[in-house]
């Protein structure tokens, strides 16, 4: 019997190869490794992939694309999920360490988490690594040029669906914001921003590192423009009242 | 007259030299580059440049620690920053580009903002880039298996000292809270947690990827025991009820 393999995931950051890390870098050039990979559908290309070969690397002789549907259907989700890590675990029981190649870094908003808690709960002894990488706001703030959080800022990320109230609620309690998936609400979000005062401190990022990244300053010329799905908004609130020191920090 | 020198903030990762990226990576290799690493005073080392040297690299012919004192006194930092800036501009105009080393990342809690303002207070026209790296909570949770967010949740980063209080109100809004800088509050945030019955969701990760890294999964061991500066609270909510989905996204 072979001895199991292991899953790797491998984040490369958000779109420039050049964000991929020397671990990451040592492992994709294993050639013995299985490389496995998210796509939509059987059709679809592979944003993480296509972060990999910009980087000159070409596909191992193994290698399989794993099916993440897009859609908020827990039942579906659960379903690929569970398909992707028996492909996986197929894998590992001949003995195949395989990696998964993650886009941005696996522990924020990836599926890297689900795939190894289903391969888990296929057997719990199946050996995980995590290779961490560069997030999305990481690469969007430096290619901005604008620190995202400093000394004794605090910074809250969410996805803009939770609506634009709440994004207003916390933009009174927190410095600095990062808006992931704004597509379906950027317009309301605007408005909230201009209204807020906050235009001019905020900056939207869309494809951050990938060939047709775009970075807009003026905000409202983004007014009924279509986005695409991998952008995001950093904002600021530099008018607001921060708390006093408590044991040399902040009180609120 | 010698055309001014750019300076580039490489960061680094927290701890591990395997979590540099190829970008910077690539730049540490070029061998007229002048490498500038913060330091507290003039006697201590510094991590960002211990995390580069542990990968095999040497110190490049030309290098200075630029000091930026540990104190919460904004005139003394203000001075730091200055005088720093005007160590960089020095090599710059000599023609020279500078790097300064950067640990975790240069968006996130990093004193390389305030040194790129200062130096563009001297020249508007200094030309700076921004490597971006990874984050020490990204690494922290690729080391404890665990992803911080996922799907639709909600994230809140801030510095512990903001009070118990404060991050007990945020346990209630968040999904997953990082704390940075908990030092001085570990025993009153144990409280809380073990209060909040989120103990056993929560992970203390300190120094991570450096050689004397430590994760506690027994929050309780940590009582009255003393921490390190470079250390972390990964707190994660499960209890907490969403709000409804909007727009595709959910609502609060």
């Amino acid at each position: 019997m072979n001895k199991l393999g292991k899953l790797i995931g491998v984040s490369v950051g958000p779109g420039d190869p050049g964000l991929i890390t020397r671990r990451g870098w040592e492992l994709l050039n294993q050639p013995e490794m299985v490389w496995t990979y998210p796509v939509r559908n059987e059709k679809s290309d592979s944003f993480a992939l296509g972060i990999v070969l910009r980087s000159g690397l070409e596909l191992p002789a193994e290698h399989t694309p794993l099916i993440f549907p897009m859609t908020h259907d827990l039942e579906k989700l659960a379903k690929a999920w569970i398909r992707a890590a028996q492909q996986v675990f197929e894998l590992l029981t001949q003995g195949k360490d395989v990696i998964f190649l993650v886009e941005g870094d696996a522990s924020t908003y990836s599926t890297f988490g689900h795939l190894a808690k289903s391969l888990k709960g296929l057997d719990k002894n199946v050996e995980v690594e995590v290779v961490a990488g560069v997030t999305s706001f990481s690469a969007a703030a430096a290619v901005v040029g604008n620190p995202i959080v400093e000394v004794d800022d605090t910074l809250a990320i969410l996805p803009a669906g939770y609506g634009v109230d709440t994004v207003e609620n916390l933009l009174n309690d927190f410095d600095s914001l990062v808006l992931m998936k704004v597509k379906p609400l950027m317009d309301d979000l605007l408005d909230m921003l201009e209204r807020k005062g906050v235009l001019a401190d905020s900056v939207f990022v869309e494809r951050v590192g990938a060939p047709d990244e775009r970075v807009v300053r003026d905000l409202l010329s983004l007014r009924g423009e279509k986005v695409n799905y991998l952008s995001l908004l950093l904002v600021k609130n530099p008018n607001r009242v921060k708390g006093e020191i408590q044991r040399g920090c902040r009180k609120k």
